[in-house]
């Protein structure tokens, strides 16, 4: 018995000893360990790449507006491009994500983390932080680059610099926080998966708004309100605005996941694509039927809208459903950019309002049609099935609910903003100086010198 | 005794508790799961990245296109690679993939997964699928962008539609399933990595054809067959589109590892640079000698055909093979352009011919010459010797049926393709309208409105 | 005894077999490796796409110093552009690499690993030195890049190519090794993340004495010394271009920890973008007080400012720092650009002295204020204070010394290599050929071919 007992010691202390053995890689580091900070590095790698990606938009929408618009002005709008994000950057760093993702207030808004101060360098949630904030200060930054298009070509340069910062700071933080940021419609089960509703539909409505207030461009409507073409100055800049902006909506919507280790990735990116291809070729043929010439303006507006329209159902849906949303995304915008330039007269230079606000909101709805629950499960955007899909109406209730909510959220902030300083500083360049074009007037500087421009 | 069974059996759970603790986090998930979900998640990102920076590749071969043909045109180029794409993409999803990458019939082609059929999104393999398709979606897309160059300026948007359509769908799909889909080229061992048959060669030779189809642009040869430089309306452009589609090469060659996990991934990253490099500096050195002057075109040729030719070998060669790989395709395609223009007489305004055709030939026969079983062996490519490292002429001769084949194959389809869109809608704009540029006649839009154009 | 004896070999046996069980995969594999090898691909994946994005940013070179100087050089700053990399790449395979990061000698250079031959397919670190190699390459191809924005519009292509070489084989190697290939400089304990004085420093101070050894364009300054702006061609393209090198700069910076296991990327990627941001609107502000206007190409220079001054730094700082650190970066590039035109009167077309010399001065420098050991240590940047948080001077002399130890080297290296160049085959284009363009004279091209161009 005592030889017994003695043995068995030995082969627990030897069991100890080969789960020891096993469990660390001799340098004393838990396996475990070095698993779990795998797991941690897939995540920050790919949501780091997917906020370059993101960022790469900025360059996406700034050749896209210059290249639609005519070139007098180019300089200027892509001085705004760079002004919103870099502006938007710092106001977001130091007050924007502490509104969107601090402390939950009432469901309304954040009350902490500004300036970063919740992130920290010595704990892994802490290191976290600034990778979450990265990712989502480009999106906040893309909310104000949109509006930058459809108020092209006539807003004072000061006016656009306060608007912008009061978009990436105040009002894109607040309804981002209802979304994403614990506040009241996320906890109402509202699915905006990438942000059809918290930056398109934020930025269209937006646009909107300002495009009223500022009126439109001199020239465009004759003195019987017949809109007339001020045709774009640079359409290969504007495809390659299309391109970048597709390459970086990858990110945009298959980083939203926030994790690597996502298993439906290639799903998200699949579905996205889709969504896009079939916005593109529905909106040509539209087009093609409509004015009986494929027109590339309005092709890459239709890639666009399927772009935006997908972006929030894209982790909940098939990619036959995908197609679905895109060819109807394609079809919205060409009739909402005819109705808004020929019915409503309201002068949106690049068809902002009809691509992010019209197809933020369709894309919003469409999770509440589309929506399968195994797919939603499979990228954690949630088991939830959609109207055509054996849901009923529950979920679509709550997407028409968020989507509503937000545009009035942004119909009335930026009412307010855009009228105080419609009031007092003023939002539109003078007569002469928009005839002249804004590079001059407002930069001082020629976007093509050494060419010959005609207009 | 009972005592010593008693212990024994304590032993017996403590040791499975012991190795259940360690081998679950706690929350239950086994530690082998962890890091196979860590694996595969390496996998994903990877591929998809990849696939992002091919898919940015169509914006590259949209500014090169552009940038070297002229500014009437530039529209209408930027509209058919928005085209090729977006129709493309949903063709692949419908047909091409399932074509590709279904379950064999004799060799030939695929007959199952059509519409994504075979992924789903409750299983890792079904995941997998998504991420599969996206990346080879963009190698299809990359095959009909190829073409638009060569044919560039004289042909009917509708003309473009239809066989850029027929090119992704069915021609693509079914050389690319006996290459890389299962059929009877991979089952001879025949080694084409990245695709400088699969898709270098089929978009090569499909320029060919469809250029002789076409015949030359309006003013391009003199009433004694004298060639005439059309020069292209945009070198900024055009160096942008090389830029990108090196920047997107990377994905092209090193994600066709379809795996993160690949340890050779920076291997095959440095030959295509390295080729890439190579090719740039020996077309511009060939034709400094040649005309006195070192061309830029000519030396975004080359960059090109180095990445062409390094395509299929990159994976199974050493950095100093990937440089006389590089070296070679830099004078071939001098020697190539020269006597396609002057000798054959076809007009082919960016090249793609000489690029992608008789490059894409000359890089799938390197491997039979330059392959080292060493490197091929790190990428997974396969341990092979080619002629120059001790391995007899028995991959080359596989690697000249294959590319014999895939020619054979594309020349016969792309004449009955090309020749029965001729003989239906024509594939040809009016001679006035080339003269007014295709911009206006097919999409009645100009690309630099308010510009000077003298041309 | 006996069965107890037999039951304790059985247990024995059960415990390897779970154990092994546990520990192997079925196939063998032990889970430590599978682990090991997880992260090594997570370092590879993320250095090959870091690397990937510091290739682009030639694109993003091309672009600003296509877009800043005039349409009649444009063809020749792209082709320098394209030059220099593919040159360099072959340069730095064959030579550079071996110098900067062989085997130390005396703490002044490498002297192995010339062609690759440290790389081998083999062994896992034989295949990380591809991964290190394409890495730096594109660090090397970036110091030589600079310099072309500083001699644009005049040099000669000969001498253009000849000194870009020995920039890329020589004298960014060797002082290349003193700080990252374990020279007297990193033995020192000099704090360079991600090459403010390897890269930008040397690039500035190369182009300083470029631009002296040059002259001025004609016309740049008049007969009583006045300069004359001449404004660049395409700011779209300079818009642009700023987006691609703010994009690739994430690779540039996150990307220089070499491993995607590090915990701080995030924090470097946030840095990044703050000091960006800080130094485009400073810029701006600052311009705008002095000129009355918001000039868009300062803007440009005032957020590469910000990147160049962050690039040491970045991995050692607070986001607050990052700010500060921008903001200094954005009114040092004003005032350094003013004094080098106006005072000076040394004609720099692009501001690259100002942007990369001068800020990559004050990023090195900034580490000494700035650093704080907590940032440091969870990038592996080091555990360092500087003045401002209570590290004293120390760490500020070391900066100090390198800094102006890599000034010295360049100045001097430079002097020869241009003065030689100059004594020889000479630096500068002729006269006549400086009024028609170089395009036309070096490469007889016309960048804009049918556009109407007035100068």
């Amino acid at each position: 018995m005592r030889k017994s007992k003695k043995k068995l010691t030995l082969l627990f202390i030897f069991s100890l000893f080969a789960i020891n053995l096993f469990g660390s890689d001799g340098t004393g580091i838990n396996i475990l360990e070095k698993v779990t900070s795998n797991s941690r590095s897939i995540d920050m790698i790919w949501v780091l790449i997917a906020a370059f990606l993101v960022f790469f938009m900025q360059a996406g929408f700034g050749m896209l507006e210059a290249g639609l618009t005519r070139a007098k002005n180019a300089g200027n709008i892509l001085m705004k491009n760079t002004m919103d994000f870099t502006i938007g950057s710092l106001a977001f760093w130091a007050i924007g994500f502490g509104i969107m993702f601090g402390t939950d207030k009432l469901g309304l808004f954040g009350t902490s983390g500004f300036f970063l101060s919740n992130a920290n360098p010595t704990s892994s949630s802490g290191l976290w932080t600034y990778v979450f904030w990265l990712f989502q200060a480009m999106f906040a930054a893309a909310a104000a680059s949109i509006v930058a298009g459809a108020v092209a070509e006539r807003t004072k340069f000061t006016s656009y610099l306060l608007y912008s910062l009061i978009i990436s700071m105040i009002i894109y933080p607040i309804s981002g926080h209802w979304i994403w940021g614990g506040g009241w419609l996320s906890k109402l089960g509202f699915i905006d998966f990438a942000g059809s509703t918290a930056v398109h539909t934020v930025g269209g409505i937006a646009s909107l708004v300002g495009a009223i207030f500022l009126g439109p461009r001199l020239g465009k409507y004759d003195s019987y309100g017949k809109p007339k073409m001020l045709a774009g100055h640079n359409m290969p800049l504007a495809s390659l605005g299309l391109f970048i902006l597709w390459f970086g909506w990858f990110g945009f919507n298959a980083g939203s996941t926030l994790s690597g280790l996502n298993k439906g990735l290639g799903l998200i990116a699949v579905n996205t694509n889709l969504s896009a291809a079939a916005g593109a070729v529905v909106s040509m043929m539209l087009i093609w039927i409509i004015y009986k010439k494929p027109d590339l303006s309005m092709t890459i507006n239709g890639a666009l809208a399927g772009l935006v329209a997908v972006t929030a159902p894209s982790a909940s849906i098939s990619p036959a459903s995908a197609v679905i949303i895109g060819t109807i995304a394609g079809i919205l915008v060409v009739l909402a950019i005819e109705f808004i330039d020929k019915i409503l007269k309201i002068d949106d230079p690049v068809g902002a309002v009809a691509v992010h606000g019209i197809n933020g909101i369709w894309g919003t709805l469409a999770v509440g049609l589309f929506a399968q629950a195994k797919y939603g499960q499979a990228t954690g955007a949630g088991a939830v099935n959609g109207l055509f899909f054996g849901g009923g109406l529950h979920q679509f209730k709550i997407q028409l609910l968020g989507s509503l909510s937000v545009v009035v959220w942004v119909v009335l902030a930026t009412i307010i903003l855009f009228g105080t300083i419609k009031k007092t500083i003023g939002l539109r360049v003078s007569r002469e100086e928009e005839l002249k074009g804004l590079d001059l007037g407002e930069h001082g500087l020629e976007s093509y010198s050494g060419f010959q421009i005609l207009n």
